[in-house]
């Protein structure tokens, strides 16, 4: 299995799948283009159709896009608690992904992924703080109903789909309500996190317009 | 179970669910909240907690999002073929699926959807046209791939998925390949399209703004 990826410095939509497989421990190769250089887009059309990242190839099934590929996952390996068990809660978490997966537009631009970056009260414009109030009120919910540590319990797609998320809050720190900023705290500790932020740091390329505080 | 959605005559994303369930003969009860009014939003809030549509109430289950709505139902109804049987076809049909759920935005925001209007010509852009020629490629290669009728073969949610889409080609008529546009034919003559389209055309409340040819 090879999944297609950008910087992990940057790429909030190449997070959620790698997180995913490394805290589930499904083994796959790793195949990085960088953003931003001359044939970056030739070099993804190689793979994905879209000439978009993330992308995975296995067993000469190609899937993109980082909620089809969780789906594709789920659907491979229906032994591993990729999404919750029971058929209202995986509902639930569907929707918040999915809420991710076509929202929250204020919030990426204003916010972007940079791992390596520390800007606290920038990029807070008041369509960007509307969004992060409906990331609060959707974490409170579901660790209220669920009881956490996780959104649904134990770690799952839906934690990977929202990790970028704890990236941004990292970079940017908006004021967040007690619960919001103790279950950021949770995904920054989580093995295959750190992991990625660590390897995300480390890299040499990069984008200059994602390093200039906003 | 009751599905809530705003005007036939325009809401993209309300027609996925609801030509689907309506196609695959699921009952459910339906809820309309026309846009554009005052109190619109609060209506949707009692229902959904993003304020949008559409949302599906089941059994006390709400979920909210055309995606999750729809994997909602495959999960419910396991003996619908809603998704293709195969794990590599149905990791194709999820990824244009999700594709379309967070892309396209030229073609959205140039070629909406209003199922009373005909506007041929209107809303070329450049970017809408690339967006066009990406849907083009899609079906293209899902029809030559499964050899239709549909994009998998059968019905499914992939065609639910890029029905708006093919009411935005019926008003804007933007040029189509022979294959795209007999497969474009062949969605509006599905009887739950037509049902979508007629309630559509017969709705009286209008949004002013989506009325006037760009």
């Amino acid at each position: 299995m090879q999944l297609i990826i950008a910087n992990k410095k940057y790429s909030s939509w190449s997070m959620r799948p790698w997180v995913l497989l490394k805290h589930f421990g499904i083994a796959f190769e790793e195949k990085n283009v960088w953003l931003a250089q001359p044939d970056s887009r030739e070099q993804i059309l190689r793979y994905s159709p879209t000439g978009k990242v993330p992308c995975l190839i296995d067993n000469g099934i190609t899937v993109w896009d980082s909620l089809a590929i969780c789906e594709y996952l789920a659907d491979a390996y229906p032994h591993l608690p990729l999404w919750p068990k029971s058929l209202g809660t995986r509902a639930h978490a569907r929707s918040i992904c999915a809420e991710m997966h076509s929202g929250f537009t204020a919030l990426r631009t204003n916010m972007w992924m940079n791992v390596a970056a520390h800007w606290p009260g920038a990029g807070a414009t008041p369509e960007a703080l509307a969004d992060v109030r409906r990331v609060e009120a959707i974490w409170e919910d579901c660790l209220a109903r669920y009881e956490g540590p996780f959104l649904f319990g134990d770690f799952s797609i839906a934690d990977a789909f929202y990790a970028p998320i704890v990236m941004r809050f990292t970079t940017f720190e908006p004021a967040l309500s007690a619960h919001a900023q103790a279950y950021a705290e949770r995904i920054r500790e989580v093995p295959a996190v750190q992991a990625w932020v660590a390897a995300g740091r480390a890299e040499t390329q990069s984008v200059a317009f994602y390093d200039v505080r906003p």
